[in-house]
């Protein structure tokens, strides 16, 4: 058994009925299931239905409430917070979203942060809810503490992620999804596979020195901030507008996704959202933004660079692939969803 | 001659003669003297008066309007859009972060961007006017395209900058203050001197490939993005969030401080303020971010590391100390500052 492309629509199905069996109600479980498989067609799979078996370890273990119906604690003109009582990451944060946007509709600017959340899945999936709308969206999260402040060596910050989405005219939307850590654990465990040094950049070893070493790092190591101190200072930033802000879990009161999957994992979000018009027309905004898309774009390459981007086009360029051709799933990954779907009765589409 | 230490408040009273000379308008000479002075009090001498000749250059020569007066394009709740005149970004950045506190003062969050304006000196000095209020203020700006999206090698963005403030309780406020670039050129210059080589991550030689020679840097070089291209995304969402949101320059179109004096420079910039009890009671906040903050401090410390900071620590200490030692000016900066001072007839304190 080998890779295989699976259609987007057929894996939704087969997610959707998964959450249905674990208990999400039927709006819930498509939103869910929709957040995984948008990470999917943009080639995000660490954010994909690789998730899937943790979500329902949690969904079955109790640390993510299926009963759950996130509530607004406080409101005003432009902010608000919500209390996404332990329940999906996902369901919580669009609640924000959908205010934040409702808010920025009438006042120009919004901000809406939550607390009792979890794993929300790809921040981009709600950073980009308000693009259609004429609206710049963000949407930023915590996570549990994997990363050390810069000359720590202790796990104090999650790989906090922030997501921006920003509307084009005539060119994509450009989209900024990006963690605060300076590498994916699985690239890592690549090198540790084909024996490669890592950069010095990447990770820190178990003594909290930097180190070039893949074993090194796996050994009880951590990931380094992205761009050293600012990367750190942006993280705990983050940690703040979310955690702190909210009420809610910041720093070490957060706990990762795999851990004490019957305990809720106190992860906070901020969501905000900026109305367009409330400071130009719309349609000078996105003639704008596709002026400065080809300022990036035409840049004179550096020698054997093909092709400069924007962020969010290597993204949106996947999307219309994998939306024809289907996601990619490794033999690992449909074997682990085959097992989850036959324990919960529902067929895999693979 | 060598490095002396001059009161800060001789310091100011020099500057602001020297603005009123110039033609500013007294509240402006001294909001620009106080903004020059508040940087290198935080020991940000890169943004103190080492700024005074050219400001001073640029006001006579008309790339600095010292008639323009700040104006409200449009405005609504939580967003309004300045148009900077061509004056002193100082003026202009401080009309937008005090409106954009005052309207988040009503509605919990605001956001007021700024066209038509000139270099601004330390975000962190917009960014800290709602600490005393209870609020977390935000300041950005673009500036002139010394910095190419990865890939390229040519200037299209510049070391774009954001400061954001957070009040804390007992601990001085959390204030990250960074721009996107990976160092300051001063850093490069320095290696040069000490026939040193520089990490790979800090700059470009002329044809774009990533260099450990400070002289092939200096050579027609560029800084690079800093944490490679997640620093050049964030580059280009300041420059969108303010030179394209606001209607002013962005990219190419914005110029250096140090580029055709007799032409006003496009700069803009975008203020942001957020009332904490807008979300929770504001004792609860300073609280946990005086949590935080211990909770970093108290990390367990990498090898050779003495001590763990938060964001403006460093900053708040030098304030400290320079507030009763002085500021220290080299030689060469003594020099130049008295010959501004002779031709405008304002005696130097030094």
């Amino acid at each position: 058994m080998s890779e295989t492309k699976v259609p987007a629509a057929e894996l939704a199905t087969f997610c959707l009925g998964c959450f249905g069996r674990l208990g999400l109600a039927p709006e819930e479980a498509r939103l869910t299931a929709d957040n995984l498989l948008f990470a999917n067609l943009r080639g995000v799979d660490s954010h994909g239905v690789i998730r899937l078996p943790i979500y329902a370890q949690r969904l079955r273990a109790g640390g993510f409430n299926s009963k759950a119906r996130p509530q607004v604690v406080c409101e005003h003109e432009s902010a608000a917070l919500i209390d996404g009582q332990h329940g999906m990451g996902q369901v919580a944060a669009m609640v924000a979203m959908e205010l934040a946007i409702a808010k920025a509709g009438k006042t120009g600017v919004a901000v809406v942060s939550v607390k009792n959340s979890n794993h929300f899945g790809a921040s981009a999936y709600y950073a980009m809810r308000g693009l259609e709308r004429g609206m710049i969206g963000l949407a930023a999260t915590n996570a549990g503490p994997t990363m050390a402040p810069t000359g720590g060596r202790e796990g104090r910050l999650g790989n906090n992620a922030l997501a921006v989405a920003v509307p084009a005219g005539s060119h994509p939307p450009i989209v900024l999804d990006m963690a605060t850590g300076a590498v994916a654990w699985g690239k890592i465990f690549l090198a540790q596979q084909e024996k490669r040094k890592i950069p010095p950049t990447w990770a820190l070893d178990k003594n909290g020195s930097p180190t070039d070493d893949p074993n090194a790092a796996a050994d009880q190591g951590l990931i380094q901030p992205f761009g050293g101190y600012k990367g750190y200072g942006l993280s705990l930033l983050i940690d703040i507008l979310a955690g702190v802000l909210s009420g809610g879990g910041f720093s070490t009161h957060v706990r990762t996704l795999y851990q004490k999957v019957e305990t809720p994992s106190q992860v906070a979000h901020t969501c905000a959202a900026l109305r367009i018009d409330a400071f130009l027309p719309l349609a000078d905004f996105h003639q704008r933004v596709d002026e400065i898309i080809g300022l990036m774009r035409s840049c004179s390459r550096a020698p054997g660079v093909e092709r400069i981007f924007v962020p969010g086009e290597i993204e949106h360029e996947t999307q219309r692939r994998r939306s024809v051709e289907g996601i990619p799933l490794n033999a690992a990954l449909q074997e682990e969803l085959r097992v989850l779907g036959a324990e919960l009765g529902v067929k895999a589409p693979f």
